[in-house]
């Protein structure tokens, strides 16, 4: 039986702040919202369980002002959710990057904070972010335990012949250089989740998550553990995304730094914010909405990035089971993933040589659950909406019972 | 009918140059060998049909030493194959990188040696070491014809989903910045070999030909077109090698360039030279055969090296499957291709989802034309060893041919 508790989810970026109040029993969300801009004109938003919504300019200094404002509201007579902050029961950070140090979620503790510290180097756009968070919460609520949730500790079951890059082994030895992958708790709770759809036992089926958003990577999910995963040592590996590259020959880099008088810093600037469907569109957009409203009108350059990104994903899908020696489920989720017909379509038909076949009909669902493949297909395909914010919940969840059992 | 030629095949690298002697009608190896250490302290060996041999210190100061000291031994009466130089007809050159400018083979004319010469900075290893080996022929053999066959022209078919990177389209506008991929003479001497082998149409098959030696590529060939190849914009990129690293996540680059206070230059050195299984075998050994050694007397960093090399073949032959939407012939090739019948099965035991399966007796064969998989099986396995002295042969006839139809 799953305890009664209200959780705060905290996913605290460099300059934003998104959170979410869950009550555990019934996986309700009371409340959440998104506070931007942190630092700079700060904008809050807000929605409650009954549908009340706030959308404000509120300066907010730093992350501690932020978490300030957001409790403000939570408790706030109108707009609130709870009545008192003693309702809080834990407070569960979403957290990038776990090293090879934490392969589950945790306390978080002081020893855990310099733990994280130490990783900074490993996720220097996210994890001082991570602690910033952190500290706002521990200074305003110094009272309320936190549980820490890794983007990374889900893909830690990888085997070695999955993260070791052909590189010489003294790097991974002095400075865990190896892929780590990401978006783990998406992943995590998507492949599960699958299963559970399909009236499957989660341990004997293979899956392959395609989590396609603006940050996009594809997991392999054997029995339940991660065998391998296309973004790497940074989330810069792997798909065409948004704006990041993926996969690039290292040559490519000498060339251009050469060719423009690049930096390596520059290289990396380019290759994170000004490359993948935005670049290939020759800066027309990063946004899969606008690309599809472009296709359509023969925008040549937006049908290209798409076409990209369709094949890159076919193709990882396609070697992800050969990682396996075959997959049962194909499972799309996040943004694109979600919501876009066409390129789900144009994805799976690349795929019919492993027995992939999709409904039309059924592929016009965006944002829910739904099987796109036949019942009794080789290969089920499905649509399952993510749930980060669920999946944090239930693994706080756990941290705690688990804490109970130890007291 | 082919007409009756003999073609002084020439392969020029910085310092050695590869050659062999081949009659078209018959193409019989009339001659081969090696002219190696050019510059250094010089070494020769020579090989003639009847089995005379000769292993030789020669001093060549540079690349026309080589090859005037090649054409004496040509034209020796003990070890000779030839009484008068007029008996070449024509010298193919084995060419590195074409560009996208040259998408076939080529008679060398002046205009063809400078927009070689525009490649340079594509290929700086290869290309000016290939040029040096077209002016010491020009230079001893003035009135001799030579045709050029390039490595990266087969893979010109290439779409551009498969050939562009997910970085600014720009930098494909202004500097050609993309996928070329190399061994394209193996390739298609290879790909074309096995339909004929099985008896099938080339034009109506779908091949992946896994070229594996110190250096490694896989190609995906289909009806006679490649569609997409491992190696990239240069032969760094794509599976783990002897000394190279293979895809390697750029923010990898990044991190060990702090951490170990390394230029471009000395990380681009670290990937090509201290890299593959070399690296992963901590220094053990670049060579397959001794990790293969080592393996059985339980060198763990030998047996992860090769694991490591195995999942990557399997993962790429897996995307591949995906790019054509399936396969009909997968084709082991090159020395450990050709050779190694462990690292075979290991990569065929990653594949039965496809339907391969192999014979273990069949299996066994080294170095020869077998079909591994059973008869009917609903993939073909094989091993055809490369020739890419023939097919630069068959290409040089094919120039010769045109250049008569042009007069």
């Amino acid at each position: 039986m799953v305890p009664h508790m209200k959780i705060l989810i905290i996913n605290s970026g460099s300059s934003s702040l998104k959170f979410q109040v869950i009550e555990t029993d019934t996986d309700d969300v009371l409340a959440k919202g998104l506070c931007e801009r942190i630092g700079i004109d700060g904008k809050f938003r807000y929605k409650n369980k009954d549908g009340k919504s706030l959308k404000e300019q509120v300066v907010m200094e730093d992350h501690v002002q932020a978490v300030n404002h957001l409790l403000k509201i939570l408790k706030d007579l109108e707009y609130g959710v709870i009545t008192d902050y003693s309702e809080i029961d834990v407070i569960g950070h979403r957290l990038v990057h776990g090293g090879e140090k934490f392969t589950g979620s945790v306390l978080i503790t002081d020893e855990v904070v310099d733990a994280m510290r130490e990783f900074n180097d490993l996720a220097p756009l996210h994890n001082p972010a991570n602690l910033v968070g952190i500290e706002a919460c521990q200074k305003l609520m110094p009272d309320t335990p936190m549980a820490g949730v890794f983007d990374t500790a889900f893909n830690q079951t990888m085997p070695m012949k999955a993260f070791l890059y052909g590189i010489p082994y003294e790097y991974y030895e002095k400075y865990k250089v190896r892929r780590y992958g990401f978006h783990g708790i998406s992943h995590q709770y998507v492949s599960r989740r699958a299963a559970e759809f399909m009236d499957q036992d989660y341990e004997s089926v293979k899956t392959i998550v395609c989590h396609l958003g603006n940050g996009a990577s594809i997991c392999a999910v054997k029995f339940g553990k991660v065998v391998d995963n296309s973004m790497g040592f940074t989330p810069l590996e792997g798909l065409v995304m948004g704006t990041r590259s993926g996969d690039v020959d290292a040559g490519v880099l000498e060339y251009l730094a050469k060719k423009e008088d690049m930096s390596l810093a520059d290289l990396m600037n380019m290759l994170n914010k000004k490359s993948g469907v935005l670049g290939l569109s020759k800066n027309f957009s990063s946004d899969f909405r606008e690309l599809t409203a472009a296709q359509y009108k023969g925008n040549y350059k937006a049908i290209s990035a798409r076409e990209i990104f369709a094949y890159k994903v076919a193709k990882y899908i396609g070697s992800y089971a050969a990682a396996m020696n075959g997959v049962d489920n194909i499972v799309f989720t996040a943004g694109v993933g979600e919501n876009d017909i066409d390129m789900r379509e144009e994805i799976c038909s690349y795929l019919t040589y492993l027995g992939v076949t999709i409904d039309e009909v059924r592929n016009r669902e965006q944002g829910k659950e739904v099987r796109l493949s036949r019942r009794g297909a080789p290969v089920n395909v499905l649509v399952i909406p993510t749930n980060e914010e669920l999946e944090i919940a239930r693994e706080v969840t756990k941290v705690m019972e688990q804490q109970k059992e130890l007291r």
